[in-house]
């Protein structure tokens, strides 16, 4: 069996989920679950989210140092349309964690969950976020998740996974699930 | 803050991660990953794939009881082609364990990991698949991955989401990564 190497990945890559269906977010913590399995560490910055009553978060503190999750927002609720302009100073708050995160190289992965919306509505600029991303460390992957990923940000991506909605239950009248939704 | 009901979902569905992108299998830990968070108990079932060094299975074992893999297949390496008719032993003693674990109620998220791929090269009968899907405990929420979901399947599924394939970095020449990948 090869050595594990511990800390570093050898190659890191950027990850875009994106599209109106379920399972992007979801994805990124399956790949956060995955990774830790193999010692690697997680570092989740939710843009745009704010509820801290979720199960990631409920998780992630047994899982710590392995995965850490950072929220920037006091709202708890987000829906999927133009974040008010309230938002801006949150985002604003997330993007200078990440680069400070960023710098620090103590994570492997790092999520930057929502910032394709963040980007899509105008509270981050696309061409600062380009240039952060090309310039990143080698051995750290960026996970990027959100609606409407910019085509500039797509063009960048190594891996880009559209999600799209077929069905799905709200349409239906059901209500977001605890331990399922969030 | 309503009381936590720690072992039974109110109201499981039946979800289906289908499509050609990287994600499905993913975005099924990730849901495993935030339902553990709220004290759910979640088994995947891994119809095809066999490799038992993967992520999800090292962390796995730290989780139990409230994550358990299972696998039946000792192939380590499954392309996303037509499975060998040799997986028919494996994927029939899958079905069988996902039958028998269904009876028995331990867990409220059950995850039949790629059997989509099992029940589109007719490995498995789509009819009694659905019958049982039909007939599952209103309390348990069935995740079902793997490309190719019939039209039956996607027909009774509460939530469907196709992982849309836009880039990969395989078509780079870029090799599966411990830690990102499995």
């Amino acid at each position: 069996m090869p050595k594990v190497n511990r800390n570093k990945l050898q190659q890191g890559l950027i990850q875009v989920y994106t599209g109106n269906g379920k399972g992007k977010t979801t994805a990124a913590l399956g790949l956060a679950l995955r990774a830790i399995g193999w010692n690697y560490k997680v570092c989740m910055i939710q843009f745009i989210k704010g509820n801290k009553e979720i199960g990631e978060i409920k998780i992630s503190k047994k899982l710590i140092p392995k995965l850490s999750i950072h929220q920037f927002c006091q709202n708890k609720k987000y829906s999927i349309g133009k974040p008010d302009q309230k938002y801006q100073e949150s985002v604003g708050a997330a993007w200078k964690f990440f680069l400070k995160t960023l710098a620090e190289k103590k994570y492997d992965i790092i999520i930057l969950d929502e910032i394709n919306n963040a980007i899509k509505y105008k509270l981050l600029n696309v061409d600062e976020v380009i240039e952060v991303l090309k310039n990143k460390p080698k051995n750290i992957e960026l996970i990027l998740t959100g609606r409407g990923a910019p085509k500039k940000i797509i063009k960048i991506a190594d891996l880009v996974t559209e999600m799209k909605l077929i069905k799905h239950p709200f349409y239906k009248g059901i209500k977001a699930r605890r331990g399922i939704e969030y």
